[in-house]
């Protein structure tokens, strides 16, 4: 049986042996391969195939599911059987999925579920987003110092069925505090009378349950953890975040900065699925502002124009000088950006790197200036050559320096370096590019000073 | 003690009791701290302080350090105690960092470790670079099949001190061959009398040793594993490939494609340490490259000259014209560049995005036709309005298939999508944009035709 089959078969009406088939078809799959071809099939159908697994893994097929498959299959099951789905799911997924469900499906589903149950959703879904408690399970495995290490084990085993891990256990006293981490592995090795306080690692590298996600995921980059723990202000341990949601964050926040660089705002859902208004707001927000912005490189060519219309000849030169001024502080932007994201550079680098910058900006506009007065000469004669060879001198500085600095500005102020996009960066560059141009060529090339005619 | 007053008496010879504190100060930190502070040091000092370390500890936080603080560490290190930490230290991390050693001192330091350690190291290191070969380490754990529970426990314990993960162990034939996987959680909760035959998983998801770097790291968060056994193609298994390194991958991955979307070339290092050269070269390339393209959309203006000149108030709108066809094509590049390298989009689906792109990009056009024909009644009356409005809509929807489609070409061309740079998008889109102005605009005004004169 392949997927296709399936989808066949699971529009009719199946008797006892296709039914089998399927299901020894559907054993042999990952729960990720499953979510991820169900996903492209028609609702009804979908469910169908859920239907025929056992109610664990169809919690664990549904945990695989994007957020939007989610919510759709929702919409079609019964009220029991999502409460069903809800109390075999992964504390964390579960609470997520019910954040974004109706308000009349969220009352239903809570009446249907055990009280402790609905307490943990109601907790973990209260946490503001992209915050730690939002993101992390409350799914975890936890000791007694004054536990034995057999003691510990017979815990681990009875806790295992509902842990997202057990490889890393965390060791509380009575009241909650965590005290520290402890290795599955250095429990299985350890003599069977030994207590848990001799074993216990001190510092778990726990984080606060207010943290921003970016910074957990960092966190657990840096530190090569399984997990970490996540703990409030009075250091009591209320979950932990795994490090497959590290890397859903981390890809996630790459994301997020890839497309502010090229000026998209935030896109929670996959391009290709994603509503063609959704995209379209996405994207006219900062269309409309930077063709305002050029109005700036517009206003300088006003003021300019008796230059222009002197000397047309200039206007040629125009799209090379303001492109290469974008370029270069795109480029010197892209760079910041990626490096504070990642912690390469930090706040008090600034001054370092501007120097850098400036050395390397010199560097480029002369490499450039000298391509550059080339195609002068050729169109120009050496008059022209020389104008445009130090505009773009100065402009690809002029680019870099803002490319390179707009991040740090924005950090500082508060808003999201990855702000400063390429298309950003350029209109600015172009504005400052169209000044410096015709302000030398009017100096350099006797023509009449604007507003002198 | 802190890490400023560790530094200042690094510096001296120590006597005991300083040694000692040093030490005890030592042994809290992580050496993920360790490494990171290290790292800003002046060299000798650095290796002051690893010496106070035991050698087990040196090599845990020299994997820690960058590939670049490596080379420069063991630039300092005598022969023999360079041989003395590439022994201890973890198999992927010292193969990444001998290929990246001086011929000399792979000579001296070959010569100085055990046959099989040689074997190891010119094995891993033989692997193509950003190939799962390349990050695989050598220290896994494996079972044999036959084994019961018990001899199973008692060999992991064995291979524990040198393995990277227990918590998945591999199962294999006598000769090599993969036969599935093993949770460490299953295990320890087994009888002690049952076959690892019972209990192993089947499907261990295991990837070729010539796998791209990329996929193994998609491979790994797509299922969730803490590790992926890596195997030849007759199905040996040759080392695994663990969560950390996928996360590392994952991060290097995504800088690599925000430094293409910025137009800058490959970077490996950190940007705040990188020689000025290197970034000079990084990014020299393509802005003389962008600057020759930008002469189509010079040439663009030189063949309409005359219409310029005849109407040079036109020029006022040059910039948010192509401006905006290049934001709208940096957009739709940067959505797509992402989009196919985190797998949302893949080469099957250009058709339904070129469509979906199409309608967005119609709505996109006519919201900022709207928008300039405004400025454009206010500068010069209906005509000039219609001009600008009917240009825009053009040119963003030219801009916009242009950005959406050019990384498709580049993958189907085997170039890497993110080539389709924010700059190089703009300046496809600037030249298409020059072209489309002062054609329509000879059109609708009744301009000289070029050349007519």
């Amino acid at each position: 049986m392949d997927y296709a089959q399936l989808a066949s078969l699971a529009d009719q009406t199946l008797n006892d042996e296709l039914r089998q088939d399927a299901r020894a078809f559907l054993a042999e799959q990952h729960p990720a391969d499953l979510a991820m071809h169900l996903a492209d099939w028609p609702v009804e159908l979908a469910l169908r195939v859920l239907e025929l697994l056992p109610l664990g893994r169809q919690a664990e097929v549904f945990g695989y599911f994007d957020a939007d498959d989610q919510l759709t299959l929702t919409e079609q099951l019964p009220d029991e059987r999502l409460a069903q789905l809800f109390t075999e799911m992964n504390a964390d997924e579960r609470a997520d999925l019910f954040a974004e469900l109706p308000e009349a499906t969220q009352h239903a589903l809570l009446r249907r579920l055990k009280r402790e149950e609905q307490e943990d959703i109601r907790r973990l879904s209260a946490y503001p987003e992209e915050t730690a408690g939002a993101i992390m399970t409350t799914d975890f495995v936890s000791l007694r110092e004054h536990m034995t290490v057999q003691e510990a084990l017979d815990s681990l085993r009875a806790q295992a069925p509902d842990s997202e891990t057990i490889y890393r256990a965390y060791v509380t006293d009575d009241i909650g505090h965590l005290i520290g981490a402890l290795r599955l592995q250095n429990l299985i090795f350890a003599r069977a009378g030994r207590r848990i306080a001799e074993l216990v690692e001190p510092d778990p590298l726990a984080v606060l349950v207010d943290s921003d996600q970016e910074e957990v995921a960092r966190h657990i980059a840096k530190y090569d953890v399984l997990a970490v723990p996540v703990v409030d202000a009075d250091n009591r341990l209320l979950g932990i975040i795994t490090y497959d949601d590290a890397m859903d964050i981390a890809e996630e926040e790459a994301t997020e900065d890839i497309h502010s660089i090229g000026a998209v705002g935030d896109l929670d859902e996959n391009v290709r699925d994603a509503p063609m208004f959704t995209l379209y707001r996405k994207r006219i927000v900062w269309l409309v502002l930077l063709v305002f912005g050029a109005l700036f490189s517009s206003g300088g060519i006003a003021y300019f124009e008796d230059t222009i219309a002197a000397y047309v000849a200039l206007v040629f030169f125009l799209p090379m000088l303001i492109g290469s001024a974008g370029n270069a502080g795109s480029q010197a932007a892209t760079l910041m950006v990626r490096a504070l994201a990642i912690g390469d550079v930090e706040m008090k680098d600034w001054g370092f790197m501007l120097g850098k910058e400036l050395v390397i900006a010199l560097a480029l506009g002369a490499t450039m200036a000298l391509a550059v007065s080339g195609i002068g000469i050729f169109r120009g004669g050496p008059d022209v050559a020389f104008v445009v060879a130090l505009t773009m001198l100065i402009v690809v500085l002029f680019g870099s320096l803002i490319g390179m600095s707009l991040p740090f500005v924005l950090q500082r102020v508060g808003v999201d370096p990855a702000t400063a996009s390429a298309p950003l960066v350029a209109t600015i560059a172009d504005a400052g590019g169209v000044i410096i141009y015709f302000g030398i060529a009017t100096v350099f090339l006797g023509l009449p000073a604007p507003g002198s005619a």
